[in-house]
């Protein structure tokens, strides 16, 4: 490469598996045949980040804070851009950027956009949290990228909080879990949906152990792939 | 928790793969409920760190000037301990420590610890790069526990540098080494093998995806729980 290398900051902890899996999804979507063709990457794994569902629905602690403590380490270790694995988070996307002359690549934008590529003209299903759904998070660029799309109902969404916060960030088992996922991804079909978006960070890790055939978007995924094209590196396809 | 919270520094990108790894295993192990009872993890996968066995062996360009450009991040960030996912690097650890007031976890001494504690009497055999091999990496630690070992004959161990740096630094398919994989193992235990350490960062993501018996003690897991203790975290068992 002729110019200077850019990195990455991961701006993590929310929660630390999702974190790990969007580091995970950078390097094997580097085309890179050694150590040394890979991004320098820079994480701050900031478990003390309050719960984002909770500040924007029932008046938890402001998680922004926490964001910003980690964000100022990630412009200590010199990144280039910033990535958050957690959808949820960017409700206070605002709040950061202003903060920052650092670019914070935005999850919603990027997986919208993947969304209006691989599926002109279906339906998605929105798959997150209840502070993803409620606070409408996607609803902008979903609208913008022309993607048309719907949500989990009630009882839907109370299973899917079961899935992200009694399972996947309590480190549970996952596979006991199978006929459960199964079962809401059913249910969603039945109701219109075409494909889905695992719009929560820790979706993507239920998905990818418990075999269903989707058809899925990443939007952890979709962010490497921006984020590697960003810092000028070539994707893995 | 009571006093305040330690965090770990991942000295990383040797290689990506192995970082990734590591930070799984420092959050699969620790015992929490959710997000906010994890481990702060500050993680510099500084991917620029010059091969380790080369400089060893054949001359090449000293790690030890990214490694410290990576230290210097770390404790920028805050670290109150430092851990490098590189068996190999552990030879350069005295030249990083007189560098630095932040402690350096030793994944040598803690492994060695672990082997005598887990296989008392067995004789292991020691897996890695050429460089940790041949430049005695591990001995002084594994003689101070009392535990007795051998090591890769010529062509076992350019079989091992062909599994390490063709396939899982170069990021690729790691089911079609099965085989070989298991070969190796096996004329390894013909010649008196009774357990294997795994010191290679890059072996225990084989030995994970491989299947094979083993019985394997793997520094990347036994780090992870050393740092989380320190940090006066449980492990969850």
């Amino acid at each position: 490469m002729e110019t200077k290398k850019k990195t990455i900051g991961i701006l993590g902890g929310m929660g630390p598996l999702a974190t790990m899996d969007l580091y995970k999804k950078i390097i094997l979507s580097t085309e890179a045949a050694g150590d040394n063709e890979h991004i320098r990457v820079y994480i701050d794994g900031n478990s003390a980040i309050p719960d984002r569902t909770a500040a924007i629905l029932s008046g938890g602690p402001d998680p922004v804070p926490e964001m910003l403590s980690a964000l100022r380490n990630l412009e200590a270790c010199g990144a280039d851009c910033v990535i958050m694995p957690c959808n949820t988070a960017h409700y206070f996307l605002p709040r950061l950027q202003e903060q920052t002359g650092l670019p914070i690549l935005d999850m919603r934008r990027i997986t919208a956009e993947a969304c209006a590529g691989r599926f002109p003209g279906k339906r998605a299903c929105l798959l997150g949290t209840k502070g993803t759904i409620a606070a409408h998070i996607y609803d902008e660029a979903l609208k913008a990228a022309g993607v048309e799309f719907l949500t989990p109902d009630a009882g839907e969404q109370d299973e899917l909080m079961r899935l992200i916060y009694g399972v996947v960030k309590a480190s549970k088992p996952l596979e006991p879990e199978t006929e459960a996922w199964h079962e809401l991804l059913t249910s969603l079909i039945g109701r219109g949906a075409d494909y889905f978006i695992l719009a929560c960070t820790e979706l993507p890790i239920l998905a990818d152990h418990l075999g269903h055939p989707g058809p899925f978007v990443d939007p952890t995924l979709e962010l490497a792939k921006a984020a590697i094209r960003f810092c000028g590196y070539k994707v893995k396809e």
